[in-house]
């Protein structure tokens, strides 16, 4: 595996796989992989003829009151796991090399990256389209990876690459789930063993929610109510930022569900921030 | 010359250039070309392999009160002008396909993008750098010529092609003048005989301050003085926005000249904005 630390050596090594025409997948990552980051790599390498992994945890993408300090940073088991995938690329920038002195450009979704976590995490989504359209110009891969897990994110990310040009299909891979649902995160190891075990409430409101919707629940305020209520009766949840059902391309709740939705949760414990989510197809046979 | 309208067209173009290991010069204009591009295109067919030119011009940087409806558009001419010149590519896209329903993506230079003209004409240099931006990850050339007579615009999008990592060389090549000293412009002809004899009142106050530093001026108040002295006498000019001497890195005014500095000018004529600026190293051997 190549480590490559510095971005012009990056962007040349990058040009150098276009010229031969092989194809070049991406999965950005901020470390601390787990099998939901690796899912992505297998995918990217089935894929690609050569993939680049990088970790780099942007610090634009935390508010000042978040977990930037604390975030978890693993980087010699992930740079171990990324040799077992048999990754070709780790593309490793240090903060000063990504954001020099004077560094003053924001690339800026409107609109998408003020609605669900644009609420509760001003400045969030700037900071992660800033990071990815440097990260994407940088390693200009044909394909970059995503986790649906942040879904809010690839639906951000999607429209600025598009709105961009940038040359790169976004492909969103599914999210991967512990044993018993709880979506990995890098942020599940803040948990308790309490908290970790009562986690699991995101992934089974947001299942029965979907039954609800596959048995003909149409109102979106009844989805709401139902994903509310499961939340509130877990005493270890602290506080839910959003809980509802959204419209996938504009992330706007759904009043009524027509078409495909996105059941999405932003749950707090304690200190630490959950997000899942769900895509569900409402059927409309009965 | 190809004409190409499709961004995905254009982009895939320049990939095959770059497969072959071409040069690409891009000069992105707005049409109604005069002296000023072409200096930018033969300076581009003098270092590169292949030119290409665009004419685009870009809704979102003008202000709702500005010129945009009336901004000169001028075809037919200057795809002769561009034939004549022996350009290779003439990228010619629609707004529908620059900006497609949905399109919600800005980026933004902040600091630099307030300076000077910023003041003046709030949001039109993210219009800027958005577009250029588009442009130059849908053209990808090896270099982009653009004249020093917009000298704000040249240090923000330097500053914004570094900071996205793009892959080129930003090169400003100088103001082309009329046989007078006015700078060439597409909006001189928005000009009457009377105000375009008078409008080399900026080349000649731009002249004067600069001998007066060249001789030992060091004071910026006096120079600022001293240009705002000289278009006040000039009864056409009907408002100033900014006539004063700036740090050329920061866009600041300067208060103490110390090194290179940028005069530069933005004056009213009418309904008509007229901009000018000079770069001038003061002497520290008397």
């Amino acid at each position: 595996m190549e480590v490559i630390r510095i971005p012009r050596i990056m962007q040349d090594t990058s040009r150098g796989h276009l010229l031969h025409s092989r194809t070049l997948g991406f999965v950005p990552t901020m470390g601390a992989l787990h099998e939901g980051h690796m899912s992505l790599m297998r995918m990217s390498k089935e894929e690609n003829s050569v993939t680049a992994a990088s970790i780099f945890v942007n610090p634009t993408q935390f508010g000042p009151s978040e977990d930037f300090a604390s975030y978890p940073r693993k980087m010699e088991a992930d740079i171990a796991k990324l040799r077992e995938a048999d990754i070709d690329i780790l593309f490793l920038p240090d903060v000063s090399l990504m954001y020099p002195e004077g560094f003053a450009t924001l690339v800026e979704v409107t609109g998408l990256s003020e609605k669900m976590c644009g609420h509760f995490r001003p400045g969030h989504f700037r900071g992660v389209t800033t990071v990815v359209a440097k990260l994407l110009t940088i390693v200009r891969p044909s394909r970059a990876y995503f986790g649906q897990k942040d879904f809010q994110q690839t639906v951000v990310i999607k429209r600025m690459a598009k709105d961009l040009n940038l040359d790169t299909e976004i492909v969103v891979c599914p999210t991967i789930r512990e044993y018993d649902g709880l979506a990995m995160s890098s942020r599940n190891t803040y948990l308790s063993g309490e908290q970790r075990a009562a986690a699991t409430v995101l992934y089974r409101s947001l299942c029965r929610a979907s039954d609800a919707i596959k048995a003909g629940t149409r109102s979106g305020a009844a989805v709401r109510d139902m994903l509310q209520q499961d939340l509130s009766r877990e005493p270890l949840i602290t506080g839910i930022d959003y809980a509802s059902v959204f419209i996938p391309e504009t992330l706007d709740e759904a009043d009524e569900i027509t078409g495909e939705v996105v059941l999405a949760i932003a749950a707090r414990m304690g200190s630490t921030r959950l997000i899942d989510n769900m895509l569900v197809v409402p059927s409309f046979s009965h």
